[in-house]
């Protein structure tokens, strides 16, 4: 991946994605092919050895390989023809060894999940320092009090860590489920022209397992050349991440404005300006976070959709799925990445959000005090009481409280002592608190089984 | 579920989805809230008791409750009154009391997975059935020579029972990973107003312990009123289910081609006939299983999109899920019922695979042939001699075993002795035989692991 | 479409596509083909009478005919045995020349058709009605001052009306284009078993000419039985109604927001409360807007999967196409509905919106000033000081005005006594009237073609 | 775009759409503003066209852009600054006048157009290809017998020409619709910061139409950045297309199997072949254009989920329409492209058609034979006998025609004479011929409006 479509990506992610580190990817595959028949007597150890040592100087001609294969239906004709070409040169006697066996369909399949496990790493990784950020943020704002909104109205106080351990649960689900669907892709595809690996005759078992074992990947039951659930499950995690770090940056987007402003993206040099508009200060990192949300569903639906090939080999189904894979990982990793840098340097503004706790005339704390009502007038009548209290300090313009202080019905109900209590966040916050532990906790569960990733990952 | 849209869908599963199953859902949440405050203290066990009483009776006028949702916002609110004006007959005092302490999501959100869950278990009853008859063809033709068809070309000879079992292999990833998703999406959303519970105080950790167990739901970290990646989830293992029945169905509908006349849905009175042709046998059951697979991903694409919304209960994002899960559920079950039907009572005709594995003149066996002139003359000079003769069989109207016999080149590289041996297909099976098994084998171990429904789902 | 689903529906638009009507819609169909038949001399008159005296009538038991459909294939078969029935006891020699010459997509297919051109009809209804509520919100206020947001963040002063003109733009295009759509579709399907309509001899020109003719539908020059475009092209210019009002939707929650407050839902009784908190008010007509928006592209996608059915007939594409296109009117119709009594009785706070332009310590006038400045300085000179000033506003809690008067720079560049004028919003609206003249002008050109819907639709 | 995605992708619509065409279009946006703003005094005339003549030959660092793109949230910003820098080595004054009034979104959202409108160009031409491609074979194959397919079963005797017609009709809407859709997409984005064009002040008119026609595109009434439903309907109308393309490679492909062999994909060296399998002939040119149909419609969902953007201007929604365009694009430009080549030179078989015809017992002549029966007997007996006489030739293996003649009940409704004629397909064929000459007739309406594509296009 290079160009202009690099804005919208984790550099690191699209680098691992690249033509040439599939065309990497699949010399490796040959290389390997060729060594586990060269281990089961199929192919003399000199000749494996010399074709893969090419496979790993391999050059190819990217905009010719597009072009032979867009007349040939696969990549992998004139990439093998290509690759027998560079082998030949060096040892005339190994060409005729190149890709035994294997389909085409063998080496693309195989190189796809290849480059996916590097760059499903990295994803992995981003998503590892996103949560760290949602958690640190969880357990410092767990009691700095803000308002929830629903249906972007103010509802009721809640900490500020809350919505984070929100973000951090999806997270902590998303991850462990990507993970999951990153090692059920990690397959090896290896079955040869109709799958049955049959030119090998008794040696395919041998040679199929070698070839994991020196690719790691896992080996199927069968080949899975035309069940392409593990890539539309991948696609769907995938797309999962990416809609959890949208909705982080909605969040933060709506936060950002600054009617609202209590939490603000890092600014940085060069973020977030206007060509037009020296003072604005524009979610730009959310704006990619959402970019990225908004174009996932439609890329997995693809995948989703071409779960029903024809027979042993489907006419367009996998032939392009690394295109609309590789557009996927880009659009997760963009986002996470974003959000990471959004999360780890947010700017909280909790003066802000007291102040907007009880700019709506305290209308915010009337679940406590249709509460507190409740215990001297019963559910119905508290809540009806409270509708109209909330009514009356609309119209007059007054605060909850006021109104609430002056109403002989309420004052009949409540001792006039008990009422400032009513207007304090924190006795709001219920379960918050534990909510918040348990979200964090169950995250730092994830994140210490995730910590050496080499030896699980 | 009634009406016509039944066409399209399994009826046990369409009545688990049913409008009044979901009322009866949202009831059964009701009661169990109130018992949960009563043993908390919280309602007087009499009260709890009446509207518990009342929710198992309750009836609903449908029409009027979704007119004054529309104008509410949320089912819940005309849910809520038109429940507490039936609990007010039965005991006004207990009236004040339903509802106590929930918001309208926490009983829509909840009520929708009660039924997800009942219809996901349908789900699994149909996977199972379907895995298991493809499991029984896998075993029963793992010796009946077909051809493999690659891009719609004959390729090789395989058993039929490699096709089966890789339709079983689809299928025992696709039943865990949904009956994963299940587990994860059979959460008790439950909050209240902001997700804190901030209305029961210290008891809010009691009370949710309890109604979870009452209802046989987890209780997650944190409510999910936002975060809405498990239903997300749980429609693309939906999608992919429905998809594995696509993909039978797909092999099944090419395979009836009467041109082709290898295999035929069992034929029932009233099944595939047409209104104009009355000599068609019409692939009735693979027409449901396809139309299910075409609707599933942009289905399953809406709740991929649905994973952003705003703050602490977003706009449209939640409110319509059972919609769209109902409409997944229903062309999964669909169309897992219809491959069901399908396949256990498949007539496979092992006379027409064989006719018409040699009709292509025998160019099927061109592997078996290009691999034995390679032991003589490599790899390569072997492909190209292979390339010419299946153009000379082609362009003379000849078998490729004719023009081998007959070839100079061939003749010096195969002892006339062991060309016969070339054209029969079970050396040419490969690795064929032991795939099958350990795809049955796989699956087998998820049968016994799902005997026991009730222990494990 | 009765059910819970209403909530999320307009119900004149249901209604037109309940299953009764889709029924009726067939027996229509049976009826003019009869007569059509009869005017050719192929069914005696008093027959096709006969039937279609019966049609007019007849009575089915949907979910009797939704489950004898899902065993032959398609609701057609049992269909038009139910109405030969019927017709059979009326008078049992007209029974045999029921459904003549014509196949069970015909029948569906120009049923669903039937049945869209009402339901389209009431979908132009609807969007006349936002489209006029917009271009009166538009003339309105076509001076008053609000703040341009972009990237969520005030950028410049425009007029209310601006931003209504803009709606109106899109709902402009997406009317006609719809009302298009909806033409190119109202085509009859008539091809008989293979679309020739060879059943009929010579004579399948002139039935088919009265066919059309009796139920005011086009002829397309070939049968479209898998030739889905128009269908999908409808769906898409569903779902892009369905957007527009999901744009106004958009930007109503966001100015519903009390920390922004410039517009409101009109209230009504029993719109917009909520369960658990009485002080809201919520958006709950956007709601319903952003519902349905978030459910078009994925209903359209389905459609645009589906335009690839196997040769004459295809596998599942047209069969469910009915429920589809259903779905998305409903959306489409709920989501106009609810945008239209939206706006139609809009509160619009222009006292809010003055207080919000200012608030920013006049940040939103930075363009007029360092346009201003750009006479004297340049354009970067004058970019970089504005930028300057906005930071130390920022950085000060000052005003952009005071810390302008304050800077020796901008003295030198700006008279003191042309300062005031740049904080004015008035002239920082630019060619904004007379976009929304022109905005207005195009809808209205479309208004009054419109206004003989009987002549023109 | 470069690269191994070329495979799926028309070169000449790939190349107007890469990453240099895009910002050379930016550039001469930049050039164009300029120039109108020195028509209108805004700008010295010789600054404007040293930044005209700076524009032609700007050379831009992608890679750098792509990177200070992301940071700043749009490529218009480093855009902005490279050209500036590159104007002011030419002219330092000038260099203050570069983006004079435009905002980012304006530059980047006409560039795009401006691209779109020459690969649309493209587009247009390869479509004109495939229909003329098809038209000739309709024509050709006019009175050609083949059998239908309905189901994937064998049908009816149609001409191959009413095939091709089918097609064709596809074409000819999708054509028309995908030119105006182009057209109604090449509007001018010119609005400045918040769409007012507030910085001319007056003359703001005068340079947005000097604008508009300096690039030949529309000027809307009102700015378009936050009404993304031109985009929309291009998108799907770009869908349709590849669908029409797509159903044509459904066709070929089923046609192309070997055991219908009706139809042969032309053959070329180096198309088709398979790495293991030297007898393969694959429908290359069919699975191009299939796998295109397959990645369109989430591609298209995406843009259709894009039309609700905040305010006046959105998060995400408009910054990555251009990659999502270009995708739909290229998938369209590839498959009519593969299609024109396959129908241009297409193997029709009309000896296999005939085989085939007649292949299934005669059965395909079953509505012949029911139709002449019901002359005698009414068609519910006919229809009933028919039904009889076609599962006894199966169960017996005998003919349609052996059956009938050996039926005494048919005897008695049919002469003997009058046999043999019920089975040739000509009288078979209905209104075939009439069609096709329509469809075709169609087509060149469209053709000879199509044929000065400087002038209209």
């Amino acid at each position: 991946m290079t160009g202009l479509a690099l804005q919208f990506a984790d550099e690191p992610c699209a680098e691992a994605l690249s033509d040439a580190r599939l065309l990497a990817a699949m010399a490796r595959f040959e290389a390997a092919v060729a060594r586990a028949c060269a281990q089961n007597g199929l192919v003399p150890p000199e000749h494996a050895e010399a074709i893969a040592s090419v496979c790993e100087e391999a050059k190819f001609d990217t905009a010719r390989l597009a072009r032979d294969a867009r007349r040939a239906g696969t990549l992998a004709i004139p990439f093998v023809k290509a690759l027998t070409a560079q082998v030949a040169k060096a040892s005339p006697d190994a060409a005729g060894y190149v890709h035994l066996g294997a389909t085409s369909q063998d080496v693309i399949d195989t190189a796809v999940v290849l480059c996916l496990k590097t760059a499903g790493g990295r994803i992995l990784e981003l998503t590892q320092r996103l949560g760290d950020a949602a958690a640190a943020l969880a357990e410092r704002h767990r009691d700095t009090p803000t308002v929830a909104r629903t249906l972007l109205q103010p509802a009721l106080p809640i900490p500020f860590g809350f919505k984070a351990a929100v973000w951090l649960s999806i997270l902590t689900r998303g991850r462990a489920q990507f993970r999951q669907a990153l090692e059920g892709a990690a397959m090896l595809q290896f079955g040869g022209a109709a799958g049955t690996l049959s030119s090998y005759g008794e040696k395919g078992d041998a040679v199929s397992q070698a070839l994991a074992e020196a690719l790691s990947l896992s080996r199927p039951a069968i080949p899975w050349h035309s069940a392409r659930d593990s890539f539309a499950r991948l696609g769907s995690e995938t797309a999962i991440l990416t809609g959890a770090a949208g909705k982080i940056a909605r969040d933060l987007s709506l936060l950002m404005q600054p009617e609202v402003g209590e939490a603000m993206e890092p600014s940085a040099p060069g973020r977030g300006g206007s060509s037009a508009m020296p003072h604005k200060r524009n979610p730009a990192l959310s704006l990619l976070a959402l970019a990225a949300a908004q174009r996932a569903p439609g890329l997995a639906a693809t995948l989703l959709g071409q779960l029903s090939p024809e027979h042993e080999r489907g006419l367009g189904h996998w032939q392009t799925q690394w295109f609309t894979l590789r557009d996927l990982f880009l659009d997760c990793s963009s986002s996470l990445a974003a959000m990471a840098d959004g999360l780890e340097h947010l700017e909280v503004d909790s003066a802000a959000m007291s102040v907007n706790l009880h700019r709506t005339r305290g209308l915010v704390f009337s679940e406590a005090v249709s509460l507190r009502l409740a215990q001297s007038l019963g559910k119905s009548a508290a809540h009806a009481l409270t509708e109209r209290l909330c009514e009356r300090a609309a119209r007059e313009g007054k605060t909850l409280e006021e109104v609430l202080r002056a109403d002989p019905e309420a004052a009949q109900a409540i001792p006039a002592s008990e009422i400032a209590a009513l207007f304090d966040p924190a006795p709001a916050f219920g379960l918050a608190g534990a909510m918040i532990d348990r979200a964090v906790e169950a995250w730092r569960q994830a994140y210490s089984s995730a910590r050496h990733p080499r030896s699980h990952e």
